[in-house]
């Protein structure tokens, strides 16, 4: 298996995406291709030592354009045709790559992957899925920034094919919840009314609404709801978590005591602070792409894109596509949705 | 100066209630109104053995009818029109009472001060204003609840109120951001993209988008929200500090010179858990209607309803309604809506 890292994108540059790509071909049987500028990705290459081992299994495909992180995403994908992630899909069309992985400009990433693959049957809206770690399992919400005005059916696929998706996981028959403000039936806004009774007559293991506080519960598998409220839970929930430490230790440097403290527990604050490690869940999912793409932090570290890359080949081996298609086709009444013929790149 | 104190809700009871109040009348020059049963609360106050010195300041006035935390807000005040939380706030209408403070079902304590009071001149929906606690001072967030489906106006409406509430926390001048996806102007979904202009316009101090990481950094006193997402942004928050703290001492217990290291360090984590307590910054606040009503976390605390009451009295010694309308009569044209004249209880 080989799968395409967009080698330009990220806040740390690409010396820490190739860091990234090798410890991927250690830990598992695939291959990287890195997409950008030949001269400068070979120089990277050289300059980390690659032993002859591993070697083989890092390939170099030039692009000499790159999206920047402020580009407008559609705009930006028409205008450079050449830019590392529209080559690195191009590679995934053309059967030269199986999935790809960026971290770059999200919204691009989303509008190259979309525009080269087209979506997959049936489907109206792709989204972008990811897991947030909580006290028990990890729960995976969807959709996190790709569709900020919704309807409907748009969150009711996001059921179907987050669902599909948690075998990522190893969830089997994943409980799904709906983001609401109340947990009773008939709270919450006019789209989360409307999408209720869809998730109620569907066969997915619908547990009803779900609120704010039960995010981090783990009682639940599959969160639903629409992109603008997603990426704000997920940039809500990372800068709380960011905001907590920083409180906690401006008042353990207050006391001699506590700061001894610190200092014995601090194998705890490491641990806690892996769990709840973005990183340590490998990136969020463009989810409904004809293909497999994932979307990872700018400021990834190499392990991050490691988990990434492994993701993606997990993705591609437990074919996540058929089962949203199945899931699809299974749910047609309850959705109301005509499964339409596929138009490939028509939906920007 | 006299609060109304809604003495039946709440998930502690009334003793809680009664403590909380006991508590306020010691530290601020205010008397507190119960609103209940008289059997029950005198007994309460048989219990509490309240001293002479403070027995003058706590007063009783019977309401037969408690409003349930489950209860359809609209339809529970309707029926319970001698409800403790109703009866309170026609202590306010009568004028033998300052303010309300409640603990009880959210949505029916907003419905009844709106259909007691009114609401304010110009205002199209009154809404619930929060304070957050953050790494510098608290930031107010407005609608957390109370309006789930939002027009543009209504927003501009929220950042308005939220503005003069500002006054609470000592912030003049409140640098005002608007809750989106992603800082650049044009980002978000299309109501925010139709608030923004109308801020954009206005006298208020506006600074663009804001984005859910920034809510904890405390670089914005008012972030402006529909209360669909405000709600969400809180529960979330809510959860999100829960869960961190159970997983940081589900490591913690791991370890023995970890559990070592936690009690030294215990009082800065309790000094943490002060400055993130929501009870530290005494409920939130109905902003719009012609009165001054808060509501509290049903699991207040005494500590936590004292600090209502007296946070309720402050507004009333600040006059924030006042503030409000100047703020509103100013803004009329940004805003692009006509004054009307107030229908008193016709919003509901």
């Amino acid at each position: 298996m080989q799968i395409a890292l967009d080698a330009m994108a990220g806040d740390h540059g690409s010396e820490e995406l190739i860091a990234g790509a090798l410890l991927a071909t250690k830990q598992a049987d695939l291959k990287v291709c890195l997409v950008g500028d030949e001269t400068l990705l070979n120089k990277h290459l050289d300059k980390l030592a690659v032993s002859s081992d591993s070697a083989h299994l890092i390939t170099i495909v030039h692009a000499s354009q790159v999206i920047g992180m402020d580009e407008h995403p559609v705009d930006a994908i028409r205008k450079k045709k050449d830019s590392s992630v529209m080559v690195a899909f191009d590679l995934v069309r053309q059967g030269r790559a199986d999935a790809v992985v960026s971290a770059g400009n999200s919204g691009a990433t989303m509008a190259a992957g979309v525009r080269r693959l087209g979506r997959l049957n049936g489907i109206l809206r792709p989204g972008i899925a990811s897991a947030f770690p909580t006290q028990k399992k990890p729960v995976i919400l969807m959709d996190i920034g790709a569709n900020v005005d919704c309807r409907p059916q748009h969150l009711f696929q996001f059921a179907v094919m987050a669902s599909a998706y948690s075998r990522i996981l190893d969830i089997s028959d994943p409980r799904v919840g709906l983001l609401s403000i109340g947990e009773e039936t008939g709270k919450g806004n006019s789209l989360v009314k409307e999408v209720y009774p869809l998730l109620k007559n569907s066969a997915l293991n619908f547990i009803g609404n779900v609120e704010g506080k039960d995010v981090f519960q783990g009682d639940v598998d599959v969160i639903v709801c629409d992109g603008f409220v997603g990426n704000i839970c997920l940039k809500i929930s990372e800068g709380l978590a960011e905001a907590a430490m920083q409180m906690l230790k401006d008042e353990i440097v207050k006391s001699l005591p506590a700061k001894l403290g610190y200092l014995l527990a601090r194998s705890a604050f490491k641990a806690f602070k892996k769990r709840v490690d973005y990183a340590e869940y490998g990136g969020a999912s463009l989810l409904g792409i004809d293909g497999t793409g994932l979307i990872c932090h700018g400021n990834s570290s190499s392990h991050a894109i490691k988990n990434a890359i492994v993701g993606a080949s997990k993705m591609v081996k437990l074919d996540i596509n058929r089962d949203i298609l199945q899931s699809l086709n299974r749910e047609k009444d309850a959705a109301q949705v005509e499964v339409q013929p596929r138009k490939a790149g028509r939906v920007l």
